[in-house]
């Protein structure tokens, strides 16, 4: 079994936005020199996600509107318990457990084993800071 | 390492639906002769889930209902920008997002190593249309 | 390739709580000697999850009201048609999509790669009774 590990530090100069981060786990996948095997990719914080689906603009503005719907954004003691710590982030939290922490891809071929329109992407929800991402590769 | 690699396709005669899929990832599993490892199934379309859950008509229907709520279908632009590219599926992407891409299951014995309930289900929510899921199964 | 594997019971005495379960996954790791690979920590029953977030007593219990919100306890079988079967759980089989099933982490060097914040959670939604989860760990 081959194995492969590289952490990613991205800075997201946005509060909640979405990156497109497929070249750079495509780029470890060919370091990796795996054929076959799972690639597992995700956030190593936990006010942000990795999660799969389509790099169209319009669909990333009506994720924000809709997760802004269910778990908005308000730093007030009020709403949240957890932003009585000092904290403003407790919305982030939420956002995150929505769109998911990690995702795991097939390899075959030395490729992600893709349908037509799956692109990775890195979603944060408390930007503005050097955060990590995890791409664990395992095969032969 | 052994490694086993399946894409089934299917196409639900319903735009929201959910279909059983755990006697065919059990095939694959057979046809792979692996023992013990991690067997990953996920949607290679992004309006479509893979989760595991109940098989039960009554929760589906909820499930279908509350998503409905959390994300309604509605192709006008007004609603969803992802609308406004031609496409009439934007509820789609989000409903996926919370029932999830994919399930990792671990294989012990020759067998997904399941609780008692245990049932894999294909979620799709744009139907009408041929889709692939994909099986990977790694190990031993 | 090396694999363990090692199913916990747990029964949580409250119907929705969260419990930190990162040191039995961490003596399980130990115990399996694997050094570099995948760790796989699922609920084994369909009313519970398994996540990775914050240790904060304050977060868990906007957690829990955020979750009642989205997916209200209703024993009635007008609200949820599952609940028509003699179940009364059918909000714990929508919560527990919401904050998922299973999660997915990275061994390196011998350890859970996490990163600063990152704590796995049993989170159990129909309490009172022994429930079952899944630490699959391979690699070598």
């Amino acid at each position: 079994m081959k194995s492969h590990t590289k952490h990613l530090t991205l800075t997201v100069p946005a509060r909640m936005d979405f990156v497109n981060i497929t070249s750079q786990v495509e780029q470890e996948l060919q370091a990796s020199g795996i054929q076959d095997g799972l690639c597992l990719i995700n956030a190593m914080h936990i006010t942000a996600s990795v999660f799969i689906n389509d790099d169209e603009p319009g669909l990333h503005r009506d994720y924000k509107k809709w997760l802004e719907e269910l778990a908005p954004f308000d730093p007030s003691p009020e709403r949240y318990h957890h932003n009585r710590t000092g904290e403003d982030n407790a919305d982030a939290h939420h956002k995150r457990q929505i769109m998911g922490r990690e995702v795991v891809v097939a390899v075959t071929e030395g490729k992600l084993d893709f349908g037509p329109w799956e692109q990775i992407f890195y979603g944060e929800f408390d930007g503005n800071r050097p955060k990590r991402i995890m791409i664990k590769i395992i095969g032969e």
